[in-house]
């Protein structure tokens, strides 16, 4: 099913990332690009030949900014009459409307999304293993030729990612659910940090720092991703708007009470609960539907180079694997405290063989 | 500064570290508990002498859930009529609110919240080291005696905790701000996947799991925690409404409207860029105001014991010191990237010195 030629259109960092698998195939590819210099780069990676070709490519990659995705797929597709054309951006229902608006043609054009690496950043980025093991969500129409959603597909695969195939509203839905709706979440708390004074950050803990981290990201990105899935994204935020709502009136009367018991405030444990219960849906490190319940054991080392070595030398001598590790740098001490998880049976044996060999173990 | 004879109410984790940190000093401890059990268990673990004092203690620490806190510390300062009484609820103006409605004196309860541990667990995990480097904020009212201020300060620095100075309701205003808020976030990010179907979570990132990480705490204790605090949790939550109903008004008019261009949603930029501001407040693990700019070397290893010593061997032998790491355990395979952070100019030279001694290093 693999295209023999591919005329790759956006040598960015995905673009020239693909372009690189299809080459590690032996696959042709040619390379194009408004950009000279991101063109003259990703040729010199090996990425492909500069140019068009004269004949129809078998697939046409369209590796541009979202909002004119579509407008470029319709565009070359009067010049590629018989080629399959896909894309790579973060939303699908925006190009495939596009592409019709501009009277394109639905049936040669299959969507898909690799979900590794940024639509913005230049070739020099680029490498062929930027997509293994990672989900690229391939989104064909009804009814949609199958050997055009099999040449995505083949792609996909050859580059060792992990194919999804999903409507092109599912998966927007899904975007706007599992990324989007959480960078807005992320960002608007830590939007309320802006006014605090110094002394009320500093008590600032994990759970702090774990929910606002992605809250860093770049904000000209993600106003166009957001506004590109406005439709999906306020699904889910007016949902959680209804949701915030019911927490405030249900915490509004506990206010000044001083006689109220927890067990009188049943809607508020009720949406925690729902809390609770969708966590436990967030896919694990390992691909699983549950988290694990790893055991901790928790090792004090010096700030400095080796120290891990050894205690991780330590633990391959008492046969143990560590599944996870998190390393806790104290408050302003040259001290660490390294939490390994393991597995529970694991928890007694790697305690007492650190402890033995003189490693100070740490709440 | 050192109290002589403390009385400790309530050996549960807290009351129990609290004791054994203090046993450890040689001050004289006793223990009381309307729960026997967890009396004998205390006291098992050398935390102190189950009973009460004949003559007042020099200090009373009062370690019961935080809505029994204040009526407890009203009632036991009839018994012990000139001793000191702190407490470990980890709010600070309800406890302080009964005190006062119960007829306490007000001038010899001087408020603490030990940031390390949990209200309800019992004593079976209790340690001395519970509080090392952790902080310990002590709430003095204005003009309070600096002796008794001072004793509460003392048993924190003894703990080995970092003792932080802050009145009642900016410690409220703080943790509403840096941990109940956070939560109730996390919590209703993650309420939004309960309806969702199965295709759609499989598409969850590391950001999804970081937003919802805390959503998997304990329902009922957060309900006690939340409604403590209800009056500094609302102002945090009413904000986060507001700058929440502006994100979605500015986002409604993208829906459907082909041609925008990022540049026409000033307002959607303005909040993203304000939680980027927000984001860098929050201290690092270091206990520093910006996140540190690591450079991060991936590397593959087979998922079994052994592999992260004989790499953080190598870590070792190329004298580089690892910041923080983190295992990305790939989709459904048996082998995972481990993400090294180091300092950028230790880059280059780990990468080098992995790759020449065979390790197979991952975008």
């Amino acid at each position: 099913m693999m295209p023999e030629s591919v005329l790759i259109i956006g040598t960015g960092l995905l673009g020239t990332s693909v372009a690189l698998t299809l080459r590690e195939a032996d696959v042709q590819v040619w390379l194009h690009d408004t950009n000279p210099q991101a063109l003259a780069v990703a040729a010199s990676m090996g990425a492909g030949t500069i140019g068009l070709p004269e004949e129809d490519p078998d697939l046409v990659v369209v590796a541009v900014p979202p909002m004119v995705t579509g407008d470029v797929i319709a565009e070359w597709q009067q010049r590629y009459t018989t080629s399959t054309f896909t894309d790579v951006a973060s939303v699908k229902s925006v190009p495939l409307d596009d592409v019709e608006v501009q009277g394109g043609d639905l049936t040669r054009y299959v969507g898909g999304h690799p979900m590794a690496g940024r639509e913005y950043a230049g070739p020099h980025g680029a490498r062929a293993d930027l997509f293994v093991d990672r989900v690229w969500v391939v989104t064909p129409l009804d009814g949609q030729d199958l050997n055009r959603v099999g040449l995505v597909r083949s792609i996909a695969e050859n580059a060792g990612a992990v194919p999804l195939m999903a409507p092109p509203e599912v998966h927007d839905r899904a975007v706007a659910l599992t990324s989007h709706v959480p960078q807005v979440v992320a960002s608007l708390m830590a939007a309320q940090l802006v006014p605090a004074d110094p002394l009320e950050v500093t008590v600032s803990g994990q759970g702090l720092r774990d929910v606002t981290r992605i809250a860093a990201s770049d904000p000209e990105l993600w106003t166009e991703i957001l506004t590109a899935n406005a439709e999906q994204v306020l699904v889910v935020l007016d949902a959680l708007s209804d949701d915030l709502d019911t927490m405030r009136e249900a915490l509004r009367p506990c206010v000044g009470d001083e006689d109220l018991h927890p067990d009188d405030h049943p809607v508020v444990t009720e949406l925690l609960r729902k809390g609770q219960e969708g966590r436990a849906r967030v896919p694990d490190k390992h691909g699983g539907r549950e988290e694990p319940q790893y055991a901790v054991v928790g090792v004090q080392i010096d700030d400095r180079p080796g120290e891990l070595g050894r205690l991780f030398a330590a633990c391959g001598t008492a046969d143990v694997n560590i599944e996870d590790v998190r390393i806790d740098h104290a408050l302003g001490r040259l001290v660490a405290v390294v939490e390994l998880f393991v597995r529970p049976e694991s928890y007694e044996p790697l305690g007492s063989a650190l402890a033995a060999s003189g490693w100070t173990l740490r709440a």
